[in-house]
């Protein structure tokens, strides 16, 4: 790849960038951290760590030594010596560390989808009087789908938000939205396209004042940006755990449920995992106390383990460090879209303004489809969101401005080329 | 340990059992398949392959190998290259070795429970006419458990039969119990205690006789006994893959649903991964055509991968083999207790005949709290159950009968001390 070649016609070329990257890499006091992942043969940029982060380079020991040691050795003790605890202990630890959350409100289990739809339901029939749930249009889809189903299933209307796209759902329209009917605001706190922020504590305060829940979904948060969910009197939310925290492909998700409310919220998967004794073996199901009564079956013990070390290296940065990171590759990521796309017709589909901005950038151009798939065969690993929309996830810790500006740099030049 | 200690008055002593257990385990053409697992540091006999099968010797070079060269090293794009394919493909593979079924009706997904819940609704949903499940008292807690939850939401009545403590559930007792009310029955096919077998086609026929649908649990089951799930005209299943799948703590589950009854249900938890088009993320869900329908979020990767090789090993060795080998298991078992453990008091609560006994055995005496604790510590690990049930898990391929004498031979032991 040349300079000229990705010129754009802004006069910046590749290299400038390169060389303005490794200066910010330099600098970069998290930088060191880049070492803990995983190489990858023949990736030169990955910017896709927000639909699923690399594994730590601990990970495969990690995974081979709990095999045989732990598995193989233990064999049905260890459910004794630990893994019956895993989800409450590994919960707290996700509070702990990216959440702001004290313990004993937040549970690792089954996915994201489950957890969604035991939450909704919980919430909705906790709120009997009430015929109404309040969404957005541009939510995940997972979202939407489990929402509408559990509206159809309880006979509830869905009043569907349509978020202005320069502005997201704001409190206003929240506020303008709910009133007695309304059981339960579901908005996601970082939008999966644009990465735009959502005003959590103004719009649960908005939702509070009509008598509403809010649930949140931290899918594109938890692990990138900073949360305080106890403080800003949040009542529900669930995320995922293989974006920002790198718990490998399909690893479980977490629920968070305020302490105030779980004595008033009954999930529907009544299993032998979240019943007050599971090895009573009694007649009738009676729901553990606290947050255990959001698990349902066996805990997924072998994929809650990647996301321990992740969570370690996060809490040995500190969120806010993290957090910082994230701002200045995001950043860094709109100057290079700046310099090197927009001449070519990219238009930036994120917030400018670092304060509404999550941890990825999205770009918009006819021809990303197209370009996508290019570029994954040559290394350089962005995702594709339809219709037209290029995202680049920026994990904090495993993300250099290096990759920022070849990966941008490669999108550049696939644009150029029309053959 | 003397074989005097032992000898429990009954001439026998354990030196002329273990005599004979290696003499069957040189004759078992399964013996070698036993190498295929890792060995246990100090464990003298493994009891409990049915509450969680052992490692296989690749499962650690595999779980680490995956995390470095397929997650670590394709990332997202491994999700184009056969992660997404993997519920159903490997659905498929289980359906081929252990049930007897045909592509396209089975899914690992989830957990037993959730899964349990979903296809438990699904049932009911579709017959909105029928106001009754059937159910069995003595069913695992976390199959009474969601059916009760389900039938509080639905407004239906839970017909609870009381089994025969000789007979368990039969034929008969369906056929009593359903009517034009029957939506469902739900039912395992091995008792989690006894290790009684149902008789599988004659309570699905009784069941289809009223109109009902039938959901069997084959978590004792699957792996171990032979199946026919197709040729048997069942119409739902569920079961665990950290039995006798040896799929690790926690390992995702599977369901089966009859192709004929696949368009006409629908599962209440819609998510994105069971949309006709997952990545269209459009605006209302519509269930993707076939199994893949009763998919609800991100598939777990990581918790499929030990199973795979547990299978290919079942399958080279075939399923008529792995049955004769458990059959032969749970008969020396059996005759050992006889010997050592009968002239102390303790009963055989399984049932003798080899035709309707699954793969393990359960025993019962009042000490058994107390020995199952002491044996733990000595690396003899059976099963509690309450309230005096010692269970006896036999898992074909892993256990010898070395094994089951010393195992068994240590409750004689631990029985005969009284301090």
């Amino acid at each position: 790849m040349t300079s000229a070649a990705v010129d754009g016609g802004s006069g910046t070329t590749l290299d400038d960038l390169l060389a303005r990257a490794d200066a910010l890499d330099v600098e970069d006091p998290l930088a060191p951290h880049r070492e803990a992942f995983l190489p990858a043969d023949g990736v030169v940029a990955y910017l896709d760590g927000n639909s699923l982060g690399r594994p730590l380079k601990v990970t495969p020991h990690h995974l081979a030594s709990f095999a045989d040691r732990e598995w193989g050795s233990r064999l049905i003790r260890a459910w004794d010596e630990g893994w019956m605890d895993a989800p409450t202990e590994l919960g707290d630890t996700i509070g702990r560390v990216t959440l702001g959350a004290a313990p004993g409100q937040t549970v690792v289990a089954d996915s994201t989808t489950v957890l969604l739809y035991k939450l909704v339901r919980a919430a909705v029939d906790a709120r009997p009087g009430r015929t109404e749930v309040v969404a957005d249009t541009g939510n995940f889809p997972t979202d939407r789908f489990v929402l509408e189903g559990v509206a159809a299933e309880r006979g509830l209307d869905v009043r569907w938000l349509t978020p202005d796209p320069d502005e997201g759902v704001t409190a206003e329209d929240v506020a303008a939205a709910v009133g007695e009917r309304t059981a339960l605001v579901l908005l996601s706190h970082v939008d999966y396209r644009s990465a735009r922020i959502a005003d959590l504590p103004g719009i649960t305060a908005a939702a509070h004042a009509a008598g509403a829940l809010v649930l949140w979904d931290l899918c594109h948060s938890v692990g990138a940006l900073e949360l305080a969910l106890d403080a800003e009197d949040v009542d529900l939310a669930v995320g995922c755990t293989y974006k920002y925290l790198n718990g490998g492909p399909g690893a479980p998700a977490f629920a968070y449920v305020a302490r105030r409310l779980q004595d008033g919220l009954r999930q529907p998967v009544q299993g032998w995992m979240g019943a007050a004794d599971p090895f009573a073996m009694g007649p009738a199901y009676e729901g553990a106390a606290g947050i255990r009564r959001f698990v349902s079956g066996t805990p997924p013990i072998l994929g809650m383990l990647p996301m321990r070390d992740m969570l370690a290296l996060i809490e040995s940065a500190g969120m806010p460090a993290v957090r910082a990171k994230s701002v200045a590759l995001t950043g860094f990521a709109v100057e290079v879209a700046d310099r090197l796309l927009a001449p070519l017709g990219v238009r930036l589909a994120s917030p400018r303004a670092p304060g509404v901005r999550g941890s990825h950038v999205m770009l918009d151009h006819p021809d990303f489809r197209r370009v996508t798939a290019e570029l994954w065969q040559r290394g350089v690993i962005p995702d594709f969101r339809p219709p037209s929309g290029l995202r680049a996830g920026l994990s904090p810790l495993s993300t250099s401005f290096r990759e920022v500006a070849l990966g941008l740099g490669a999108v550049a030049e696939a644009l150029g080329r029309t053959d």
